[in-house]
């Protein structure tokens, strides 16, 4: 048994852009070598999520615009009186999706659908140097 | 410490079925035989998601509804001009539901409240076959 | 390798209440005392929901307003008409948050962000006792 542990950093441009990990976290899996294992994929911060989608630019524009319907950039947020800030949008996107997703490891390779990429999302209203944490656990 | 591996597969009516993976999942639990573990199940592909909820038809008919109206199946997708589809509404129901959940071995057994079961939804707007791999972990 | 298991208990008030379990989950990390480990945080029943936000007034009251919006606890829900119940609404939040996070240890702390707390959410109707199970492995 062991843990191989990584980090990925990326720099963001906020406002919901959406960064493929999917060949960052392939590359940690590779390098721990296990055939069976799982690996765990955990943004750091509370305006950011970790999901998977088709990595398209159709995909793309949909959540984005699916997202700002469902809770809006704009808004009376108890958060942005409170603090004096303007990412109440961004904490509550960033809950319902959630910031983790484990992913199986088998015959050395993640359990993903040809079409499918772990994703992070960066809702924050500014650019960021956002860390995603990867465990592969075996 | 191991890893138990193991895949459950089922043809699913696609639209949003929903299918029980409590027993499947059990099954993995049970076979791979550890009293303290966690199990990760993770369904392979972008439209479709994995989660929790209790498996009776009054709720089944409420999610399907309230995703309905939260992301409907009509609608001026990106996804849909661009890649000439007509699942787009899909693509996004899945991402926001994500496709994994990890749950804890207690006892030999899957730590689930009584009316808390594992779920597959698949959203495609066909027939699939799907697989879930489940991963035992201790 | 090891699995380190505990239970955390919390009497809620339902009704959306959201507890903040870092500090109970932390304590186990700490008490698991390996450096580089995944922990699993899952909550047990079909209204309750386990996600990570900055736990403060402003968004909690947020989140409360987004969910009802998106989900309200009035409606023709067939849950409630089927099963004499009133809770469906909270049915579909916790099924559409989901059940739990696995958030990486490293250097023998959770990798969580400064302002980002793990949270459960308990969407029943009334007073509850609830389950949250934390699993340390490495």
């Amino acid at each position: 048994m062991a843990v191989h542990s990584a980090i990925l950093r990326f720099r963001t441009r906020g406002h919901g852009h959406i960064v493929d990990l999917t060949e960052g976290v392939a590359s940690v899996v590779e390098a721990a070598g296990s055939p069976q294992a799982i690996a765990c994929v955990a943004a750091r911060g509370s305006t950011v999520a970790v999901t998977t989608m088709e990595y398209e630019p159709g995909g793309i524009h949909d959540l984005t615009e699916a997202l700002e319907r469902l809770v809006p950039v704009e808004g009376d947020y108890a958060h942005n009186r409170l603090n004096h800030d303007t990412n109440a949008y961004a904490h509550m996107r960033a809950a319902i999706i959630g910031p983790s997703e484990t992913i199986p490891v088998v015959e050395g390779r993640l359990a993903l659908g040809t079409w499918q990429q772990l994703v992070l999302l960066d809702f924050d209203d500014r650019e960021r140097d956002r860390t995603v944490n990867v465990q592969v656990v075996w």
